[in-house]
């Protein structure tokens, strides 16, 4: 089983030499007091939790997963302590709002926490981020009187919360979403419906659970325009913040799953449950997206959290693992090499380890939006951020989902038949990362949406002033010129492609969704090689400078060499299949795909 | 859970109009027998087989798996009996030679029929499959004693066989391995060792179990070229074939694995035990290829039978899941339009179409090929044979298992949550494939053997006799013009590119291993896309010839187009990869890799 090594170096890199967290931090209103050393600190900190708490428990979860008797639900030994140990702590309160708790600090620090959290324990940091994301809704959305009455207990960790939408008949597409909810006299409503697949949906771990669930109020419009959001407690709360009575909510069950076994699936009933409606009527569906934006920009940490999980067991074996003579010979005086010599297996590893860093870079970058979006010094600031954060989380979560479950089978292959083998814990990272390209909308979804709402909406202009900026980092002469003439070109594909689009879809209803996919793809890779870029012309710099730390730097140039060459053109790929259109999906009918 | 349909007419498609295998099996010394109503009789009574006792026990396998106590190892319920129906039914002497109780047919017949096994349930039909490729290798390199003691209760299915390969440090480099063997006065020889991921060790199924054991005999030389072949019998066998003692064989404890639960992978001991010398000392390794290069034929038609059960699962799903609006409407009345009307679906969906069946083209051809070694008429046709095996046999092995795997992360993706739930079985599928492109060789194994010793070690003659086949179909006129212009550009790539690697790696000790994987890529997408345009051609033809199983043919012709122009295209993408070299691979130290 591989031991977790939070890559606290690799954390610094993008923290200080990439991003400038700290002095990002003086630009936002709030939070001009965390310097450098409370950053860092902090840093390690959750790096022991992830490494001497969490990822002990990581196999524990898969192994013995959560059981479900009598109606309640029981999480695997440990996972219970664990979070106590993390409330207490003060990692639920880190970046949630002072007025209630929490300690108000900006919320890319809790990205950087999720890094390692996710990586050393998927399953397990399921309950803080999706509570988290409850935290952001009712604060939001909620009244004052719900605010209060929540908010304290769900920041301090005595009390989780969830985000229920899918019912057994709609998932994706939510407008046929049947949970009734019938206004009471005193304000509140009877809410009845069965909702199914809610994470967290029910365990033992906190007191209370707030269900954040959509539902129809009577007489609502058909579809997604009358669709309300309600907070409905597991158990009623007094006046007073006391737990009262309990709710007409109910685990009907759990599921058997192929992953993430320490973190329950849940179906969910609600029998005349009393709910409280969470900002307008019918205005559900926008108020949920503050719960599903920071979802999946978590789900992009999950992505990227195993990349770099499946990396470490991956490059560690391929150290130790001895078989076959690599050239050069690592090992003359014994008859076979450590296979991290060859180069196939270094064509795994690179890949992993492209990912792994590049999506880093990416989460954080992300990350920073959203610092601007809520702490930022005016309107512009935020709005501006608003834009760019909306552009990029697709992206965000898509590519690093899928590059997530690639760089997992590439772990199961660089350790041969052993990656088969649940002891070495590969093939658990390559389960659990399966979900994460399905839920909070499958990548097929993240496509339509980044081309639709995020590109053509707007006509590009969000778009074009992201490659605006790209174009003008690859001609500054700080990257090397060979890697930054690479993503200059695949730049001005994706520019040229996102005109091609929106010219042929007028005419081709089908285009969007034949090109979504690939679209998403070829964006990812682009954005990542930014980033890579960027990467290395800081390693650059500092190997110029004579860095002492010439192999950290080193790595990061030989892998963004390695990005550019052998992941980046993969773009071309996916611009070649948009550009064979829609007819060659859609002219064969139904009944001749046979069977 | 999906229910396995076979696909009766697809394989006739193949048996009958692609490949002409009554037409073909007229040339063979000894099948001239097997007229079409014989062949179709056989399949329709595989076909019942599959669907009716195997597939029923997947599900059941992968849930409860195989138990090993007391060193024995117990499979899950109904595997035995349905190993005892199979043998009952004549089923393991099917292609088996007539000398010792088999039926004589030929081996296409037999790959037919496990197209369909292994998509009902791989890990069972791996118990037979093993077995009969100990049964070649015996009947192959076994002195005539051997055979005759060994070879009627394999082919009648009393006994199975097993190969032995692997030691905890060797696996792809069997050079390494340990294993003894001491000479007895008698001409036995005491093997001792232990050997790991022995697939079917032990087992409850049959009374007798004959190991294909690698060692090395005392003093043979250091490598591969000291290492010999044995039979090593579980219970030792009589001169009269009757069963004596327990042998000194052991299983020490099986593996918790990924997928495949159903089949037992053994740690087995051998303390002293009894073994028997096959071929000639020293020459282990050359004698095994013959299970082996059996077994990796057997591997590919794992992979292409998880696209098939992959590709099943999620048509249906995807005619009966409704979501969403689709263009046109297919169902107006109804508030959404089932999910096969969205093209980002029918993306999926097609992929796992083009490989299943593309799979199923190049598998029986293969098979055909190994029809001809067998049986084919003179020397001449059995050397042809030989070689166009030996280069197409890696090519199979790994693209299609990488297609297996590829296709089975579609159907999960294409069940969205569903997807990711057990009693579904689309995740099962995504396990059981995976350890396909690992054992009988890693595909990074593929690609150098096929690199190396298929394509460099003649000069490129063999595979320039393909490629100029191939090209002479693309100038024939029978196939859709444009399409066979596609596929002609690729054949042209290929031969370029494999001249350009044969140049640069003299001066380039790490280009080959560099290349490999990409080039086993690019070789599998144009031999795929041959046999697709073959498939249009015929399906061109039928079509005009007023066919009135019209729905089949146009299925045919769209999917060839769709793999000709979405997923031929990527062998750009790694031609690419492969032009880039192999300095982004070799330039990073080891120590630069972090972490």
């Amino acid at each position: 089983m591989p031991s977790y090594q939070a890559p606290v170096r690799d954390l610094h890199f993008v923290i200080h030499e990439l991003l400038d967290l700290p002095g990002h931090y003086q630009q936002l209103q709030g939070c001009e007091a965390v310097d450098s050393d409370t950053l860092n600190a902090i840093v390690e900190e959750g790096a022991r939790f992830a490494e001497e708490v969490l990822a002990p428990l990581n196999r524990i979860g898969d192994e013995q997963g959560c059981q479900w008797r009598d109606g309640q639900v029981t999480t695997p030994p440990g996972f219970a302590a664990a979070y106590r140990q993390f409330a207490a702590n003060g990692w639920t309160a880190l970046e949630k709002p002072r007025e209630f708790g929490g300690q108000g600090l900006p919320g890319s620090l809790a990205s950087a926490i999720n890094d390692m959290l996710f990586s050393a324990n998927h399953a397990w940091n399921m309950y803080p981020t999706l509570s988290s994301g409850a935290v952001s809704t009712l604060d939001a959305h909620g009244a004052d009187d719900l605010r209060a009455r929540f908010l304290p207990a769900l920041i301090d960790g005595r009390w989780s919360g969830t985000m229920c939408l899918t019912e057994a008949h709609c998932g994706s597409d939510l407008g046929l979403l049947r949970t009734r909810a019938v206004p009471e006299a005193d304000g509140s409503y009877r809410i009845s419906g069965s909702k199914i697949f809610i994470s967290a949906g029910d365990h033992d771990i906190t007191a209370n659970i707030i269900h954040l669930v959509l539902a129809r109020i009577e007489g609502a419009p058909a579809g997604v325009k009358g669709i309300s959001l309600f907070a409905v407690p597991k158990i009623l709360v007094n006046a007073d913040g006391s737990l009262g009575e309990r709710n007409g909510v109910s685990c009907g069950s759990i599921e058997h799953k192929m992953g993430i076994h320490g973190n329950a699936t849940c179906v969910m009933n609600f029998d005349g449950a009393t709910g409280y409606l969470l900002g307008e009527a019918n205005r559900g569906m926008s108020a949920m997206f503050t719960f599903i934006n920071e979802s999946r920009l978590a789900v992009a940490q999950q992505g990227q959290g195993h990349c770099e999980a499946s990396f470490q067991g991956a490059l560690r074996y391929a150290r130790e693992r001895v078989q076959m003579r690599a050239e050069p010979r690592l090992q003359p005086e014994q008859p076979a090499d450590p296979i991290i010599g060859h180069p196939d297996v270094r064509r795994m590893l690179l890949t992993q380890k492209a990912y792994a860093e590049g999506g880093r870079m990416l989460n954080l970058a992300c990350a920073q939006l959203v610092d601007r979006l809520h702490h930022g010094a005016n309107a512009a600031v935020k709005d501006a951020a608003a834009r760019r954060l909306a552009l990029l989380t697709p992206i965000a979560k898509g590519f690093l989902t899928e590059a997530g479950i690639e760089a997992a089978q590439l772990g199961v292959q660089v350790f041969g038949g052993h990656g088969f083998i649940r002891e070495w814990g590969m093939e658990q990272i390559s389960r659990d990362v399966r979900i994460t390209a399905i839920y909070e909308g499958t990548n097929g979804i993240q496509g339509i949406d980044l081309l639709t709402r995020k590109v053509l909406a707007d006509d590009g202009a969000e778009l074009h002033a992201l490659l605006d900026e790209i174009d003008s980092f690859c001609a500054s002469g700080n990257a090397p010129a060979e890697l930054a003439s690479q993503l200059a070109r695949h730049v001005a594909t994706w520019r040229e492609l996102t005109g091609w689009i929106r010219g042929r879809q007028q005419t081709d209803a089908n285009l969007i969704g034949a090109a979504a996919f690939d679209y998403l793809m070829l964006a990812g890779y682009t954005l990542v090689g930014y980033h890579w870029l960027r990467a290395a012309a800081i390693a650059e710099r500092e190997l110029a400078a004579g860095n002492t730390d010439s192999d950290f730097y080193i790595g990061k140039r030989e892998t963004a060499r390695f990005y550019l060459q052998r992941l980046l053109p993969r773009a071309d790929q996916h611009r070649a299949l948009i550009e064979s259109g829609s007819a060659n999906l859609m002219d064969i009918p139904d009944s001749a795909f046979g069977r």
